[in-house]
């Protein structure tokens, strides 16, 4: 396989979902054209057929992509296909907004376990699942053999806590506290700082770029 | 001025938080060095003097950048040192966590007006801001002359409140439903679907690359 840059499986995911909500929707389309789904998601006809380039050839001349079929094949070139179990660390506003966030949901990536410190959490029911004590974080990691952590504590806690994922057995952490976690080479770490967004955002208010 | 892309100001925002949190913990350092910088958030060092070299030359060979100077500069650079009047619409858990987002708080970004349809938190308050009506948005909006709103209510009503923050003068959104909004050429847009970062991790632990 060519090597495949992170924007390339970024932007299938937001293909894939489109793809979704289309075959939700019920219409009566069953093709989608490149430029179709390129103005979709902000990419250009070209963009979408090279991402698509690297795994196959799923469109047809004129016809366009069969938007089952090419939402299917996006599952299983990103891995939504399979099941992942997924550990949720801090059932703030932040983790809860992740529990229910229906983008998540509609492609069966649900959240399998969530963990918080504060008492007052410990026992409550986010999105249908109870929330547990990090006492017990390790023990459920291993006993589910989850993969997955998402990190949703304050700055402060999420480098202790990333660390006992790992040890878990945790092999990939998506990390919403705004601190850089240092951890093995061999863990995927992925942060979500949310502020890049608002900065470009600001950036071209500031410079009146459209 | 050089034609700045979209990454480039997100890693400049990330450049601008750490160094924030490196002079909130007061260290003794007064320096940092492109290399420890570009570590912090995962960039080479040629990386951060290339971002940096679009708008000047604010290092000193062999000694670093100042971090207290060149933070002021990239708060400059991006626009978050000017007052900007931000209002959030859905006050639902996702809404509640960018209101107390820690990055925006520490970089002065406040939301200033908060709506929800929901008469349970019309009245509420998160983060210190009360919960008004939707009803009385556009009103709001043109009263507190605001520029940048943020979308976090579901998928089903997201194209309707932004055109509504658009008629009332709003000319940057960042948008945090599900669903690809279609506004006029000359409205900022920035959408935040969080499923990328999710597929991405996904992605490298299917093919096992880190």
């Amino acid at each position: 396989m060519a090597i495949i840059s992170k924007a390339t499986i970024e932007r299938l995911s937001i293909y894939c979902m489109y793809l979704k909500r289309l075959l939700n929707r019920n219409g009566s389309n069953r093709h989608i054209s490149s430029y179709e789904l390129g103005r979709e998601v902000g990419a250009s006809a070209a963009q979408v057929r090279k991402d698509l380039s690297y795994f196959g050839n799923f469109g047809c001349k004129g016809v366009g992509y069969d938007i089952e079929n090419l939402e299917k094949k996006l599952e299983e070139i990103i891995g939504f296909t399979k099941k992942w179990e997924i550990a949720l660390v801090g059932a703030g506003n932040l983790g809860t907004a992740l529990v229910n966030y229906k983008n998540f949901r509609d492609l069966g990536l649900n959240i399998d376990a969530v963990f918080d410190c504060d008492l007052a959490k410990i026992g409550n029911t986010i999105g249908g699942i109870m929330v547990r004590s990090v006492k017990d974080m390790e023990q459920v990691i291993r006993e589910k053999n989850i993969k997955v952590g998402i990190i949703a504590v304050p700055a402060d806690d999420a480098q202790e806590i990333a660390e006992k994922l790992v040890a878990a057995g945790v092999r990939a952490i998506w990390n919403f506290a705004p601190v850089s976690l240092k951890l093995p080479d061999d863990i995927i770490l992925s942060s979500e700082y949310l502020l890049p967004g608002l900065a470009s955002l600001v950036f071209c208010l500031n410079n009146k770029i459209n």
